[in-house]
């Protein structure tokens, strides 16, 4: 299960779960400017020279995300380090689990220490977070957890894939991705003209509809939509819209996304509703670090 | 206090809470690309082409930061687009505080509008949470709140200034500002030795020791130390701590910092103590965004 | 019709048009470097300091794209060159059509003058070749004309917005955009596992299947993908997968795009099979320059 | 004939043939970039972890180009995919030739196919286009074939080096190269006065200028220019001024260049005249794709 | 003689002495990064907020070099500040001249001062040393003096464009811009197969052989090489070198530089030899600062 | 004393005399492109394909500061070049000293070599200065040498580690390091006022101030600065500065710093005063290059 560069793609069966290596790449050469810029770590100019190893261990239970990202920190730190991973991207952790061994040069081990762990443990925690979702949202129904653009700027793609390795599966990636009609695209304009329009201009791609009532629910059901977002709507009210998604459509009924507000104790409602989704800010933007640490 | 250009520098008194030009225009630049990416903003081709206005306003009680690359974020993607501030970085929000004025293009204020708010949500979350820190320790003693280097990989400059615009103060920025001495770094070498040889390296750099011991701590005051960190004590021992630096200085008393596990509900029993400085890494890696939206 | 900045957002209508922002302003700045590195225009050293006006004039019939390069080339050599368009982005153009006067220092404007026009030519040639398969299909038939992944590699934003400028329409943007599964995806599995896999590993995207045989054809329509790519197929064969999937389907019939091949004098027996669109990758990897010139 | 490494200088003698290194680099992160922002290749995802082992294949007749961007596209997307050049830069192709192997991850082979081909058909075609050339003037005469820069925006050094891989040479580089004297530059100095001022300011560098009479091409040789550029004429025209470059110089002859509007059957007619060199833009800007293939 | 925006060209005459456009963004762009990451300048925060109006003067004589860098440097930092020249590029400097007023709020000046001197003094520094050698060659001769490739890394287009200001003249920009074939690149092959071979790849560019001894200079003369690099020779051995030159050529008689070791006190010596051009490492990478001040 | 990676931390003891590994991979990055674009190496087109052998030796007495840079600049032209140091970072050179063995393909050696040449000529120009400032300083008293932000633009970390490999020290590597508090602070404040206003906002860090007279140097100890920086002072002054600044604190003297004109024949008189450093701006800006070659 080594992971022999920081970018191979050599390891079984959970690739997709990782980002693109352009992002990690470019992801990691931020991070470890800002870090040491100008004059790089002072602090390890007091260590001699001599190889070490360290672990990475969970010091809490949850989710690994960022492995990828890990083994590039340390790379361009010193190519002489070598990260061996003992668990996968997506793994569940608990306390204690030992992640992988860090070998190399003590004081490039200590300088790329925490770049390295800030990328786990952020990334950890939104794959931890999102798999909490994903387990409550799976004990009371069948909807899917969805991330949406409220990302960390810069970590997009980074985050992204932690969703994935949480469990979780991933809404449009950026404004270029599908069309997503919210009131303000409306302007005037009926729905089922949007979604005309925007199969003229775009043909192919996926028109979901921001919906905040049944009403407008019914409306873009008869659109044509691909995919509605039932937009902070009560419980009851997403079953009448799946419902009537559900009555109104012949061949594949429209994907249907809850959106807004959604929370850990209340994400179980919404799934037991039937809908196909539920979409969650907070996994990107508000999950809270994984602990994890460096034993040298 | 309009703010006439994205890096002008002409407000009253706020400045020093904004981060640098360059980390703005980088990290800016950086969630463009990630957002539009190969084909732009589809949805936004439904719109007409008109000129708006929108307004930023809080939808929960909290303090403001990133201002700055709100008005970048709109100003890459359209610079026909103005912003006019109502509130300066580092204010006190309630729910409804209408923060800025957008104007120009609707496509392009559509278009930026994520970008935007992803900026202005995650900082001023990162500012509220260190403001709720800094209030619970000003409560209980006299203790500052400072970051740490557990920041979001490319977001270490707006985070520390984010910091800043909640009432904190920042830790060393980064690796190559001063020196931590931590148990690794010491290798055999007592911390006499160590601070000995750090100012013989780096002299005119503050040298910070961490103790885990109260002898740890006896010894770091001996050896002369700029800062203390005590690491994961219980206040009673800090106390002690507190005691024995006061004790053992003449001149100026090493700064003393808590550091470990401190959360709202223990914060203000370390501030209590009598210690100069409390570092909590979750102000920057665990707060949870400020809700803000944009009204069109 | 003026468009006062580089890239600003304020003419009618015609904003889908064009590239995001951001690929304007890195195409440019990589042109820019490989045209005046290390010393920059040494010719114009010959030149008085004096302001001049320049025409960018067509010298072939075809269709504009690239507008926003050229204003930005210009801006880039030097923010004192102002451009005036006369003619939008995507209009038809004549010999000898005036498209827009630049003015400012004759020096400045003879530098950048091959830059921008490298930048019109190419993206209006692109524009010109598709308007002819857009035209040609249109005669015969109702498909649409799309590109592919088959861009210069750099220009991918630019040469999907110079289609758009020529009455095509986009095809999926990238890898990350929609799923197309190949013969090479398939790797042993049946269409329908790819297909159902496909919507449990990236639910809400366009699932687009290759088919290289009406039996294939069948298998995908029964599979629910939403759109077939007609690989190399006669147009006798197209029109027998237009039926197959007109009879197999509920609800929305599948999108159906030829591809492979189609050139002009063939698109138009494509087009009237009753396909949605034919792909073309010759409109970006292929159009010869539209010829236009700078007279000072 | 392996290359082992992206860029190493280690096979014979077709090194000059290449592009530098820091352009490859720099062409390959952009196209991944566009290609693989911000979710990477979806489809990828439905393929088992395997290894394989793929062709590079001509489906059509010409010249190869571009070798090292296709290894370096492979590289930057995974280090552990290996490619191994069958067919050195620069020779000639027949539909069927097998160009390289290229093995190692399967997904990944399928994820850079389409980058490593669009940089290999796109310069390939150039090279291929310039061949043609290249015949067609050498079976005439004694013109070489010149490029121009009429290069695509970002792939001027890429280009460039595609002509030299199809036997043409290059024109100058960009505007820092030498100075070429058009009618703009000129602004009411004699051509006397702009060559004299040219070699004042810039010694040691070519002087070319731009002749659109005899007469000009006369007072370019009595002015000691060092290259002259023929533009617009005829070929009667032009021997005219080969005769009259021969016998108004002592010394070496200024070099003599044919630019404009010279097309395939045109060049021979050209080459017939005399003159060094004959510069087509076409080959640059107008070089439709060579048609290549991976199978897997 | 105002220089309205950072790169703009509208001044008279002496455009040519300034470096190009991109690379003065590049060259500020990376200072202002190394000189404020990751917190900004620290001390400003001690400031109000005011206006103020600061003044650069020169405290030592010399030539100015480096203003499009100041003026960049202040906006890049603060888009508030403006920069007055009352100097131009490449202008005679005494101590005490004011070469520009600088006007904005008082923060932004302050932290922007360094950065901006830095390019000014070291520029001017170039230039400075440049006119002496210029001046110490024209009393004695007719010599040029021209710069080489020995720059500063990452300063090569701001310091030749230094070297224009001091009244030298630039030598070849980079490896890319013409040939010259020192002992290294003979390896075997006579100077003559060297210069054919050169004209062979590289038609239309500079040929330049480095000799070090007359033998090799009559060899090259009768090569047709354009120019020749006498290397490391005494003038009665340069002399000896130029009679030579004169009496082997017809036509024009190559450019004759000498190269090795020349110093203020013997370039004199060799430009009474009758040499064109005299190139001195030492006026790039080992000019010292030249003295310029901020006063506020 | 191999150095397998042009970036590897494995040698023994000299690690905090290199600069941090992204500034190496930047400066070299930008040094490489300036040089090769857009063509590459014309010159070397000449040679023919082969392995060879090169050394690097000084040419002048000095100090080595550098290494890393050239080993990342062949590695960046071709990764087959691999480098032999034989003499560590901040060694003592003689002429003719061999560094470092230079093995691969003979045409990226040349192409290589004044890229790799031209860091270590400066930054070993640096450490020679440096080194000559730190024996005159250290044969008289017990001064440090510090550097100061006079660095060359772009260098700023690579010139800093040059300043330790020549046995020097860094003052504040930018203006985000520690507080120096200048005249322009004050703006009418008190030093008293300033300090206590640096140590509110910026605890834990260094607060510097910049002393004119004897009374600034008394009131500034009495405020409790950390370091004071006697600018332009007479030695005479300066030690009185030293017996006011020792009688005046209980606890850890403030660091005492000679600043301002400081030259090789005075430094020695100010060392002799009981300072702690001298800082001296000519050494890196104002460096000679230290004479190396490459004997191919």
């Amino acid at each position: 299960m080594t992971d022999g560069s920081p970018t191979s793609d050599s390891e079984q069966g959970d690739n997709w779960l990782h980002p693109p290596p352009h992002a990690v790449r470019a992801a990691v050469t931020a991070a470890v400017a800002e870090d040491l810029t100008p004059l790089g770590d002072l602090t390890a100019a007091l260590l001699p020279s001599k190889r070490s190893e360290a672990r990475i261990v969970a010091r809490a239970a949850g989710r690994m995300a960022g492995s990828r990202c890990v083994t590039e920190s340390f790379a361009q730190i010193d190519p002489a380090v070598s990260v061996r991973w003992n668990v996968r991207e997506g793994s569940a952790l608990e306390p204690g689990t030992e992640l992988a061994v860090v070998s190399g040069p003590l004081r490039s081990i200590v300088t790329a220490e925490r770049t390295a762990l800030n990328f786990l443990g952020h990334l950890s925690g939104v794959a931890t977070l999102t798999a909490r979702f994903v387990d409550a949202a799976g004990a009371a129904g069948t909807a899917r957890i969805w991330d949406t653009r409220k990302t960390t700027p810069g970590l997009r793609s980074l985050e992204k894939a932690a969703v994935r390795a949480g469990g979780g599966r991933n809404h449009r990636g950026n404004l270029s991705d599908w069309m997503l009609v919210k009131d303000n695209h409306l302007d005037g304009m009926s729905i089922s003209a949007a979604v005309e329009r925007a199969r003229d201009l775009w043909p192919g791609r996926t028109v979901h509809v921001e919906c905040d009532t049944v009403d407008q629910c019914a409306e873009a059901v008869r659109a044509g939509a691909d995919a509605l977002l039932l937009d902070n709507m009560d419980p009851a009210t997403v079953r009448e819209c799946v419902e009537l998604a559900e009555r109104g459509t012949t061949g594949r009924r429209p994907l249907l996304e809850v959106s807004g507000g959604v929370e850990l104790d209340s994400v179980g409602a919404y799934s037991a509703c039937g809908v196909d989704q539920i979409s969650v800010g907070a996994i990107t933007n508000s999950a809270p670090v994984l602990d994890v640490g460096l034993d040298i």
